[in-house]
Protein backbone atom coordinates (compact mmCIF):
# COMPACT_ATOMS: atom_id res chain seq x y z
CA UNK A 1 0.00 0.00 0.00
CA UNK A 2 2.91 2.41 1.13
CA UNK A 3 4.38 1.54 -2.44
CA UNK A 4 1.36 2.54 -4.38
CA UNK A 5 0.90 5.49 -2.36
CA UNK A 6 5.02 6.47 -2.99
CA UNK A 7 3.80 5.68 -6.79
CA UNK A 8 0.92 7.70 -7.02
CA UNK A 9 2.95 11.11 -5.23
CA UNK A 10 6.03 10.42 -7.53
CA UNK A 11 3.57 9.88 -10.76
CA UNK A 12 0.20 11.53 -10.17
CA UNK A 13 -0.29 12.56 -13.92
CA UNK A 14 0.43 8.87 -15.13
CA UNK A 15 -2.72 7.92 -12.60
CA UNK A 16 -4.72 10.33 -13.80
CA UNK A 17 -3.59 9.14 -17.45
CA UNK A 18 -4.43 6.19 -16.53
CA UNK A 19 -7.94 6.88 -14.83
CA UNK A 20 -9.10 9.32 -17.69
CA UNK A 21 -8.20 6.39 -20.48
CA UNK A 22 -10.91 4.46 -18.73
CA UNK A 23 -13.00 7.04 -18.24
CA UNK A 24 -13.36 7.47 -22.15
CA UNK A 25 -13.54 3.49 -22.05
CA UNK A 26 -16.48 3.74 -20.28
CA UNK A 27 -17.94 6.52 -22.18
CA UNK A 28 -17.40 5.04 -24.92
CA UNK A 29 -19.03 1.96 -23.88
CA UNK A 30 -21.94 3.97 -22.80
CA UNK A 31 -22.19 5.82 -26.45
CA UNK A 32 -21.50 3.08 -28.79
CA UNK A 33 -22.31 -0.10 -26.11
CA UNK A 34 -24.41 -0.55 -23.26
CA UNK A 35 -25.60 3.07 -23.68
CA UNK A 36 -26.79 2.93 -27.05
CA UNK A 37 -28.43 -0.21 -26.95
CA UNK A 38 -30.11 1.12 -23.91
CA UNK A 39 -31.01 4.02 -25.98
CA UNK A 40 -32.30 2.00 -28.72
CA UNK A 41 -34.24 -0.38 -25.85
CA UNK A 42 -36.46 2.96 -24.87
CA UNK A 43 -36.78 4.52 -28.18
CA UNK A 44 -38.31 1.29 -28.59
CA UNK A 45 -40.35 1.00 -26.15
CA UNK A 46 -42.11 4.87 -26.63
CA UNK A 47 -42.48 3.96 -30.47
CA UNK A 48 -44.42 1.21 -29.46
CA UNK A 49 -46.10 2.76 -26.71
CA UNK A 50 -47.38 5.21 -30.06
CA UNK A 51 -47.85 2.34 -32.38
CA UNK A 52 -50.92 1.85 -29.84
CA UNK A 53 -48.22 -1.88 -29.91
CA UNK A 54 -47.30 -1.06 -25.78
CA UNK A 55 -50.72 -1.33 -23.70
CA UNK A 56 -51.84 -0.99 -20.72
CA UNK A 57 -48.80 0.16 -18.54
CA UNK A 58 -48.75 1.34 -15.25
CA UNK A 59 -45.23 2.81 -15.08
CA UNK A 60 -42.12 3.64 -18.17
CA UNK A 61 -39.90 0.95 -17.28
CA UNK A 62 -37.11 2.65 -14.77
CA UNK A 63 -34.23 2.57 -16.54
CA UNK A 64 -36.07 4.64 -19.42
CA UNK A 65 -37.40 6.94 -17.12
CA UNK A 66 -34.61 9.48 -17.97
CA UNK A 67 -34.98 9.29 -21.87
CA UNK A 68 -38.97 9.50 -21.65
CA UNK A 69 -37.75 12.68 -19.43
CA UNK A 70 -35.71 13.64 -21.76
CA UNK A 71 -37.85 13.21 -25.03
CA UNK A 72 -40.94 15.26 -23.42
CA UNK A 73 -39.04 18.21 -22.50
CA UNK A 74 -37.06 18.20 -25.57
CA UNK A 75 -37.47 20.39 -29.08
CA UNK A 76 -38.66 17.38 -30.50
CA UNK A 77 -41.63 16.56 -28.89
CA UNK A 78 -42.21 20.07 -29.50
CA UNK A 79 -41.65 19.43 -33.76
CA UNK A 80 -43.70 16.05 -33.41
CA UNK A 81 -47.05 17.96 -32.01
CA UNK A 82 -46.44 20.99 -34.40
CA UNK A 83 -46.39 18.51 -37.17
CA UNK A 84 -49.60 16.69 -36.05
CA UNK A 85 -50.85 19.80 -35.66
CA UNK A 86 -49.81 21.01 -38.98
CA UNK A 87 -51.48 18.04 -39.96
CA UNK A 88 -55.02 19.00 -38.64
CA UNK A 89 -54.59 22.52 -40.38
CA UNK A 90 -54.11 20.64 -43.69
CA UNK A 91 -57.11 18.53 -43.56
CA UNK A 92 -59.08 21.40 -41.61
CA UNK A 93 -58.60 23.14 -45.31
CA UNK A 94 -60.62 20.83 -47.38
CA UNK A 95 -62.38 18.15 -45.11
CA UNK A 96 -65.64 20.01 -43.49
CA UNK A 97 -68.46 21.11 -45.81
CA UNK A 98 -70.43 22.93 -43.19
CA UNK A 99 -73.99 23.04 -43.09
CA UNK A 100 -74.22 26.45 -40.70
CA UNK A 101 -76.51 24.81 -38.67
CA UNK A 102 -73.99 24.90 -35.24
CA UNK A 103 -74.01 21.11 -35.40
CA UNK A 104 -70.60 20.86 -36.83
CA UNK A 105 -68.17 19.70 -33.91
CA UNK A 106 -64.28 19.05 -32.58
CA UNK A 107 -63.43 16.99 -29.86
CA UNK A 108 -60.48 17.77 -27.91
CA UNK A 109 -58.74 15.67 -24.82
CA UNK A 110 -57.55 18.37 -22.57
CA UNK A 111 -54.56 16.76 -20.30
CA UNK A 112 -51.57 16.47 -22.52
CA UNK A 113 -53.72 18.01 -25.34
CA UNK A 114 -54.65 21.49 -24.23
CA UNK A 115 -52.89 21.43 -20.69
CA UNK A 116 -49.27 20.01 -19.98
CA UNK A 117 -49.00 17.66 -17.09
CA UNK A 118 -45.64 17.62 -17.74
CA UNK A 119 -44.71 20.04 -14.42
CA UNK A 120 -46.70 17.65 -12.24
CA UNK A 121 -44.54 14.69 -13.54
CA UNK A 122 -41.43 16.58 -13.30
CA UNK A 123 -41.44 16.66 -9.73
CA UNK A 124 -43.23 12.77 -9.30
CA UNK A 125 -40.72 10.44 -11.31
CA UNK A 126 -41.77 11.17 -14.78
CA UNK A 127 -43.83 8.36 -15.44
CA UNK A 128 -41.56 5.71 -13.32
CA UNK A 129 -43.58 5.76 -10.53
CA UNK A 130 -46.64 4.29 -10.25
CA UNK A 131 -50.06 6.81 -10.29
CA UNK A 132 -51.30 8.57 -7.30
CA UNK A 133 -54.30 9.96 -8.12
CA UNK A 134 -54.93 11.77 -5.09
CA UNK A 135 -51.77 13.73 -5.19
CA UNK A 136 -52.25 14.42 -9.27
CA UNK A 137 -55.72 15.66 -8.98
CA UNK A 138 -54.53 17.59 -5.68
CA UNK A 139 -52.03 19.50 -8.53
CA UNK A 140 -55.39 19.57 -10.58
CA UNK A 141 -57.22 21.56 -8.26
CA UNK A 142 -54.71 24.13 -8.46
CA UNK A 143 -55.00 24.94 -11.33
CA UNK A 144 -51.61 25.85 -12.53
CA UNK A 145 -50.87 23.86 -15.93
CA UNK A 146 -49.74 25.63 -18.27
CA UNK A 147 -50.84 25.55 -22.20
CA UNK A 148 -49.53 23.23 -24.64
CA UNK A 149 -48.74 26.61 -27.29
CA UNK A 150 -49.16 23.95 -30.65
CA UNK A 151 -52.82 23.22 -29.81
CA UNK A 152 -53.39 26.70 -28.40
CA UNK A 153 -53.40 28.17 -32.02
CA UNK A 154 -55.07 25.18 -32.99
CA UNK A 155 -57.94 25.83 -30.83
CA UNK A 156 -58.65 28.84 -32.09
CA UNK A 157 -58.43 28.61 -35.91
CA UNK A 158 -61.16 25.68 -35.33
CA UNK A 159 -63.31 27.84 -33.08
CA UNK A 160 -62.48 30.02 -36.47
CA UNK A 161 -63.54 28.33 -38.82
CA UNK A 162 -66.94 27.69 -36.87
CA UNK A 163 -66.76 24.43 -35.55
CA UNK A 164 -68.42 23.75 -31.80
CA UNK A 165 -65.65 22.40 -29.59
CA UNK A 166 -66.26 19.64 -26.88
CA UNK A 167 -63.66 19.20 -24.36
CA UNK A 168 -63.84 15.40 -23.28
CA UNK A 169 -61.64 15.14 -20.69
CA UNK A 170 -61.69 11.97 -17.72
CA UNK A 171 -61.05 14.29 -15.03
CA UNK A 172 -63.61 13.94 -12.78
CA UNK A 173 -66.43 16.20 -12.13
CA UNK A 174 -64.97 17.94 -8.98
CA UNK A 175 -62.14 19.59 -10.78
CA UNK A 176 -64.66 21.62 -12.83
CA UNK A 177 -64.18 24.74 -11.61
CA UNK A 178 -60.29 24.36 -11.28
CA UNK A 179 -60.20 23.11 -14.80
CA UNK A 180 -61.96 25.51 -16.27
CA UNK A 181 -60.25 28.64 -14.12
CA UNK A 182 -57.18 26.84 -15.51
CA UNK A 183 -58.73 26.80 -19.14
CA UNK A 184 -59.58 30.25 -19.14
CA UNK A 185 -55.91 31.71 -17.07
CA UNK A 186 -53.69 30.49 -19.94
CA UNK A 187 -55.83 31.46 -22.71
CA UNK A 188 -58.64 29.15 -23.94
CA UNK A 189 -62.35 29.99 -24.19
CA UNK A 190 -65.50 29.91 -26.14
CA UNK A 191 -65.78 25.82 -25.99
CA UNK A 192 -69.07 24.78 -26.21
CA UNK A 193 -69.08 21.68 -23.69
CA UNK A 194 -66.39 20.65 -21.37
CA UNK A 195 -67.76 17.17 -20.40
CA UNK A 196 -65.69 15.60 -17.58
CA UNK A 197 -66.50 12.30 -15.47
CA UNK A 198 -69.55 12.23 -13.10
CA UNK A 199 -70.31 9.68 -10.23
CA UNK A 200 -72.01 7.35 -12.36
CA UNK A 201 -68.60 7.23 -14.98
CA UNK A 202 -66.15 7.13 -12.85
CA UNK A 203 -65.72 3.08 -12.65
CA UNK A 204 -66.00 2.89 -16.96
CA UNK A 205 -62.81 2.43 -18.73
CA UNK A 206 -61.43 6.18 -20.45
CA UNK A 207 -62.09 3.95 -23.95
CA UNK A 208 -65.85 3.95 -22.77
CA UNK A 209 -66.54 6.80 -21.08
CA UNK A 210 -65.23 8.39 -24.40
CA UNK A 211 -66.90 6.30 -26.52
CA UNK A 212 -70.35 6.88 -24.81
CA UNK A 213 -69.69 10.70 -24.47
CA UNK A 214 -69.03 10.57 -28.09
CA UNK A 215 -72.39 8.70 -28.74
CA UNK A 216 -73.87 11.57 -27.20
CA UNK A 217 -73.07 14.23 -29.13
CA UNK A 218 -73.79 12.22 -32.36
CA UNK A 219 -77.45 11.49 -30.86
CA UNK A 220 -78.24 15.41 -30.48
CA UNK A 221 -77.57 15.74 -34.15
CA UNK A 222 -73.80 16.82 -33.99
CA UNK A 223 -71.10 15.47 -36.34
CA UNK A 224 -67.77 14.98 -35.31
CA UNK A 225 -64.87 16.13 -38.05
CA UNK A 226 -62.06 15.33 -36.02
CA UNK A 227 -60.62 14.21 -32.30
CA UNK A 228 -57.37 15.43 -31.74
CA UNK A 229 -55.73 13.72 -28.20
CA UNK A 230 -53.08 12.09 -26.42
CA UNK A 231 -54.08 8.93 -25.66
CA UNK A 232 -55.24 6.45 -28.39
CA UNK A 233 -58.47 5.58 -25.81
CA UNK A 234 -59.25 9.06 -26.70
CA UNK A 235 -60.71 7.39 -30.15
CA UNK A 236 -61.25 3.65 -30.00
CA UNK A 237 -64.84 2.32 -29.84
CA UNK A 238 -67.79 3.51 -31.63
CA UNK A 239 -68.59 6.18 -32.98
CA UNK A 240 -65.87 7.27 -34.60
CA UNK A 241 -65.16 10.51 -35.94
CA UNK A 242 -63.99 11.16 -39.31
CA UNK A 243 -60.58 11.94 -38.87
CA UNK A 244 -58.25 11.48 -35.20
CA UNK A 245 -55.03 13.36 -34.67
CA UNK A 246 -52.49 11.36 -32.01
CA UNK A 247 -50.46 13.51 -30.25
CA UNK A 248 -47.33 12.07 -28.69
CA UNK A 249 -47.27 11.50 -25.06
CA UNK A 250 -45.34 8.44 -23.40
CA UNK A 251 -45.70 9.47 -19.83
CA UNK A 252 -48.84 7.61 -19.05
CA UNK A 253 -51.39 5.20 -20.10
CA UNK A 254 -55.18 5.41 -20.01
CA UNK A 255 -56.96 2.66 -20.95
CA UNK B 1 -3.65 38.98 -56.20
CA UNK B 2 -0.06 38.03 -56.51
CA UNK B 3 -0.08 39.67 -52.91
CA UNK B 4 -2.37 37.21 -51.64
CA UNK B 5 -0.52 34.05 -53.36
CA UNK B 6 2.51 35.23 -51.31
CA UNK B 7 0.88 35.29 -48.14
CA UNK B 8 -0.39 31.58 -49.12
CA UNK B 9 3.19 30.47 -49.64
CA UNK B 10 4.40 32.20 -46.68
CA UNK B 11 1.79 30.59 -44.66
CA UNK B 12 0.13 27.76 -45.63
CA UNK B 13 -0.45 26.57 -41.82
CA UNK B 14 -2.50 30.03 -41.40
CA UNK B 15 -4.50 29.38 -44.43
CA UNK B 16 -5.51 25.82 -43.74
CA UNK B 17 -6.42 26.63 -40.38
CA UNK B 18 -8.35 29.05 -41.35
CA UNK B 19 -10.31 26.73 -43.43
CA UNK B 20 -10.09 24.15 -41.28
CA UNK B 21 -12.07 26.73 -38.46
CA UNK B 22 -14.77 27.06 -40.89
CA UNK B 23 -15.31 23.64 -41.31
CA UNK B 24 -15.64 23.11 -37.99
CA UNK B 25 -18.19 26.12 -37.77
CA UNK B 26 -20.05 24.15 -40.50
CA UNK B 27 -20.15 20.79 -39.35
CA UNK B 28 -21.46 22.49 -35.86
CA UNK B 29 -24.08 24.10 -37.65
CA UNK B 30 -24.94 21.01 -39.55
CA UNK B 31 -25.01 19.08 -35.85
CA UNK B 32 -26.58 22.02 -34.14
CA UNK B 33 -28.78 24.37 -36.56
CA UNK B 34 -29.74 22.92 -40.04
CA UNK B 35 -28.53 19.67 -39.49
CA UNK B 36 -30.15 18.93 -36.38
CA UNK B 37 -33.48 20.98 -37.33
CA UNK B 38 -34.02 18.93 -40.16
CA UNK B 39 -33.20 15.49 -38.28
CA UNK B 40 -36.25 17.02 -36.36
CA UNK B 41 -37.98 17.99 -38.75
CA UNK B 42 -37.77 13.96 -40.76
CA UNK B 43 -37.75 12.48 -37.55
CA UNK B 44 -41.53 14.39 -37.08
CA UNK B 45 -42.70 13.62 -40.29
CA UNK B 46 -41.22 9.53 -39.69
CA UNK B 47 -43.51 9.92 -36.14
CA UNK B 48 -46.07 11.55 -37.66
CA UNK B 49 -46.81 8.51 -40.52
CA UNK B 50 -46.73 6.18 -37.78
CA UNK B 51 -48.76 8.37 -35.43
CA UNK B 52 -51.25 7.77 -38.46
CA UNK B 53 -51.62 11.44 -38.18
CA UNK B 54 -49.37 11.67 -41.99
CA UNK B 55 -51.71 9.46 -44.58
CA UNK B 56 -51.86 9.21 -48.16
CA UNK B 57 -48.58 10.25 -48.88
CA UNK B 58 -47.36 9.48 -52.40
CA UNK B 59 -43.39 10.16 -51.85
CA UNK B 60 -41.16 10.70 -48.87
CA UNK B 61 -40.08 13.81 -48.69
CA UNK B 62 -37.16 14.82 -50.70
CA UNK B 63 -35.08 16.26 -47.86
CA UNK B 64 -35.68 13.17 -45.20
CA UNK B 65 -35.10 10.10 -47.82
CA UNK B 66 -31.62 9.94 -47.15
CA UNK B 67 -32.88 9.95 -42.83
CA UNK B 68 -35.41 7.45 -43.64
CA UNK B 69 -33.46 5.44 -45.43
CA UNK B 70 -30.73 5.43 -42.67
CA UNK B 71 -33.70 4.61 -39.92
CA UNK B 72 -35.16 1.43 -42.65
CA UNK B 73 -31.72 -0.27 -42.60
CA UNK B 74 -30.75 0.63 -38.90
CA UNK B 75 -30.53 -1.10 -35.57
CA UNK B 76 -33.06 1.10 -34.46
CA UNK B 77 -35.85 -0.32 -36.62
CA UNK B 78 -34.48 -3.62 -35.94
CA UNK B 79 -35.23 -2.97 -32.27
CA UNK B 80 -38.45 -1.64 -32.86
CA UNK B 81 -40.19 -4.17 -34.58
CA UNK B 82 -38.79 -6.82 -32.27
CA UNK B 83 -40.31 -5.05 -29.97
CA UNK B 84 -43.58 -5.05 -31.48
CA UNK B 85 -42.83 -8.94 -31.99
CA UNK B 86 -42.71 -9.49 -28.35
CA UNK B 87 -45.45 -7.44 -27.67
CA UNK B 88 -47.74 -9.98 -30.24
CA UNK B 89 -46.04 -13.04 -28.08
CA UNK B 90 -47.05 -11.31 -24.67
CA UNK B 91 -50.71 -10.80 -25.86
CA UNK B 92 -50.39 -14.81 -26.64
CA UNK B 93 -49.35 -15.94 -23.50
CA UNK B 94 -52.91 -14.73 -22.27
CA UNK B 95 -55.34 -13.85 -25.06
CA UNK B 96 -56.87 -16.66 -26.77
CA UNK B 97 -59.01 -19.38 -25.14
CA UNK B 98 -59.00 -21.47 -27.89
CA UNK B 99 -61.83 -23.71 -28.59
CA UNK B 100 -59.91 -26.19 -31.01
CA UNK B 101 -62.18 -26.37 -33.65
CA UNK B 102 -59.79 -25.51 -36.25
CA UNK B 103 -61.29 -21.65 -36.14
CA UNK B 104 -59.17 -20.03 -34.24
CA UNK B 105 -56.96 -17.33 -36.55
CA UNK B 106 -54.38 -14.64 -37.26
CA UNK B 107 -53.64 -12.31 -40.00
CA UNK B 108 -50.58 -11.43 -41.68
CA UNK B 109 -49.84 -8.94 -44.16
CA UNK B 110 -46.75 -10.01 -46.38
CA UNK B 111 -45.21 -6.95 -47.80
CA UNK B 112 -42.61 -5.62 -44.92
CA UNK B 113 -44.26 -7.57 -42.66
CA UNK B 114 -43.12 -11.34 -43.42
CA UNK B 115 -41.08 -10.41 -46.39
CA UNK B 116 -38.74 -7.13 -47.00
CA UNK B 117 -39.51 -5.00 -49.80
CA UNK B 118 -36.35 -2.92 -48.66
CA UNK B 119 -33.66 -4.26 -51.27
CA UNK B 120 -36.14 -2.96 -53.95
CA UNK B 121 -36.47 0.60 -52.97
CA UNK B 122 -32.72 1.12 -52.14
CA UNK B 123 -32.41 0.36 -55.88
CA UNK B 124 -35.42 2.91 -56.53
CA UNK B 125 -35.26 6.04 -54.51
CA UNK B 126 -36.09 4.63 -51.15
CA UNK B 127 -39.63 6.40 -50.90
CA UNK B 128 -38.89 9.73 -52.63
CA UNK B 129 -39.83 8.13 -56.11
CA UNK B 130 -43.65 7.91 -57.16
CA UNK B 131 -44.09 4.46 -56.95
CA UNK B 132 -43.90 2.69 -60.45
CA UNK B 133 -45.93 -0.27 -59.83
CA UNK B 134 -44.72 -2.37 -63.11
CA UNK B 135 -41.30 -2.48 -61.98
CA UNK B 136 -42.39 -3.56 -58.46
CA UNK B 137 -44.10 -6.18 -59.24
CA UNK B 138 -41.35 -7.06 -61.93
CA UNK B 139 -39.03 -7.27 -58.49
CA UNK B 140 -41.67 -9.52 -57.02
CA UNK B 141 -41.98 -11.76 -59.76
CA UNK B 142 -38.27 -12.70 -59.72
CA UNK B 143 -39.09 -14.25 -55.92
CA UNK B 144 -36.29 -12.82 -54.24
CA UNK B 145 -37.52 -10.96 -51.09
CA UNK B 146 -35.46 -11.67 -47.84
CA UNK B 147 -37.60 -12.61 -45.11
CA UNK B 148 -38.37 -10.54 -42.14
CA UNK B 149 -36.27 -12.46 -39.22
CA UNK B 150 -38.52 -10.71 -36.43
CA UNK B 151 -41.80 -12.11 -37.68
CA UNK B 152 -40.16 -15.25 -39.50
CA UNK B 153 -40.03 -16.58 -35.38
CA UNK B 154 -43.38 -15.54 -34.61
CA UNK B 155 -45.20 -17.00 -37.60
CA UNK B 156 -43.59 -20.73 -36.50
CA UNK B 157 -44.76 -19.29 -32.53
CA UNK B 158 -48.45 -18.79 -34.09
CA UNK B 159 -48.63 -21.75 -35.95
CA UNK B 160 -47.36 -23.77 -33.06
CA UNK B 161 -50.24 -22.12 -31.07
CA UNK B 162 -52.80 -23.89 -33.47
CA UNK B 163 -53.85 -20.61 -35.19
CA UNK B 164 -54.49 -20.82 -38.80
CA UNK B 165 -52.28 -18.32 -40.00
CA UNK B 166 -53.88 -16.16 -43.30
CA UNK B 167 -52.17 -14.01 -45.28
CA UNK B 168 -53.94 -11.01 -46.89
CA UNK B 169 -51.62 -9.07 -49.33
CA UNK B 170 -52.40 -6.21 -51.24
CA UNK B 171 -50.62 -7.89 -54.28
CA UNK B 172 -52.43 -8.83 -56.89
CA UNK B 173 -53.17 -12.71 -57.87
CA UNK B 174 -50.90 -12.47 -60.75
CA UNK B 175 -47.77 -12.78 -58.52
CA UNK B 176 -49.21 -15.68 -56.56
CA UNK B 177 -47.01 -18.45 -57.81
CA UNK B 178 -44.05 -15.88 -57.30
CA UNK B 179 -45.46 -14.80 -53.79
CA UNK B 180 -45.60 -18.58 -52.95
CA UNK B 181 -42.21 -19.56 -53.62
CA UNK B 182 -40.63 -16.41 -52.30
CA UNK B 183 -42.52 -17.13 -48.99
CA UNK B 184 -41.72 -20.72 -49.02
CA UNK B 185 -38.37 -20.12 -50.24
CA UNK B 186 -37.22 -17.58 -47.20
CA UNK B 187 -39.09 -20.78 -44.84
CA UNK B 188 -42.52 -20.05 -44.27
CA UNK B 189 -44.95 -22.55 -44.51
CA UNK B 190 -48.14 -23.82 -43.33
CA UNK B 191 -50.30 -20.86 -43.75
CA UNK B 192 -53.85 -21.52 -44.61
CA UNK B 193 -54.75 -18.90 -47.25
CA UNK B 194 -53.34 -16.70 -49.04
CA UNK B 195 -55.11 -14.25 -50.13
CA UNK B 196 -54.49 -12.28 -53.00
CA UNK B 197 -56.24 -8.76 -54.99
CA UNK B 198 -58.37 -10.44 -57.94
CA UNK B 199 -59.45 -8.22 -61.03
CA UNK B 200 -62.70 -8.05 -59.10
CA UNK B 201 -60.92 -6.42 -56.20
CA UNK B 202 -58.19 -4.08 -58.13
CA UNK B 203 -60.08 -0.90 -57.72
CA UNK B 204 -60.79 -0.84 -54.41
CA UNK B 205 -58.75 1.04 -51.73
CA UNK B 206 -56.70 -1.22 -49.82
CA UNK B 207 -58.11 -0.44 -46.76
CA UNK B 208 -61.99 -1.90 -48.41
CA UNK B 209 -59.96 -5.02 -49.91
CA UNK B 210 -58.60 -5.94 -46.54
CA UNK B 211 -61.47 -5.33 -44.38
CA UNK B 212 -63.92 -7.29 -47.06
CA UNK B 213 -61.38 -10.29 -46.99
CA UNK B 214 -61.84 -10.01 -43.02
CA UNK B 215 -65.57 -10.04 -43.56
CA UNK B 216 -65.07 -13.33 -45.74
CA UNK B 217 -63.38 -14.99 -42.86
CA UNK B 218 -65.79 -14.28 -39.60
CA UNK B 219 -68.66 -14.93 -42.22
CA UNK B 220 -66.87 -18.57 -42.68
CA UNK B 221 -66.88 -18.57 -38.65
CA UNK B 222 -63.40 -17.60 -37.76
CA UNK B 223 -62.23 -15.58 -34.69
CA UNK B 224 -59.60 -13.14 -35.58
CA UNK B 225 -57.38 -12.85 -32.27
CA UNK B 226 -55.35 -10.73 -34.31
CA UNK B 227 -53.54 -8.62 -37.19
CA UNK B 228 -49.47 -8.19 -37.28
CA UNK B 229 -49.29 -5.42 -40.58
CA UNK B 230 -47.24 -2.22 -41.53
CA UNK B 231 -50.19 -0.21 -43.08
CA UNK B 232 -52.65 1.56 -40.64
CA UNK B 233 -54.96 0.45 -43.85
CA UNK B 234 -54.89 -3.64 -42.98
CA UNK B 235 -56.22 -2.96 -39.31
CA UNK B 236 -59.46 -0.16 -40.32
CA UNK B 237 -62.93 -0.48 -41.28
CA UNK B 238 -65.12 -3.70 -39.97
CA UNK B 239 -64.55 -6.11 -38.60
CA UNK B 240 -61.94 -5.45 -36.57
CA UNK B 241 -59.26 -8.03 -34.70
CA UNK B 242 -59.34 -8.33 -30.91
CA UNK B 243 -55.51 -6.79 -31.50
CA UNK B 244 -53.56 -5.41 -33.95
CA UNK B 245 -49.86 -4.72 -33.71
CA UNK B 246 -48.40 -2.24 -36.10
CA UNK B 247 -44.73 -2.27 -37.89
CA UNK B 248 -42.67 0.38 -38.27
CA UNK B 249 -42.54 1.24 -41.85
CA UNK B 250 -41.99 4.73 -43.49
CA UNK B 251 -41.27 4.18 -47.19
CA UNK B 252 -44.72 4.20 -48.53
CA UNK B 253 -48.68 4.04 -47.34
CA UNK B 254 -51.33 2.24 -49.08
CA UNK B 255 -54.56 3.63 -48.56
Amino acid sequence: MGKLLGFLVLFPSLFIGLVAADWNIFSQKRENGVGSSLKNYCESWRMNVELNNIREFDVVPQECVEYIQKYMTSSQYKADSERAVEEVTLYLSSCCTMKGDGKDAWIFDVDDTLLSTVPYYKKHGFGGMKLNATSLEAWMLEGKAPALEHTYKLFDEIKDKGLKIFLISSRKETLRSSTVDNLIKVGYHGWKTLMLRGLEDEFLEVKRYKSKARQHLINEGYRVWGIVGDQWSSFEGPPSAKRTFKLPNSIYYLA
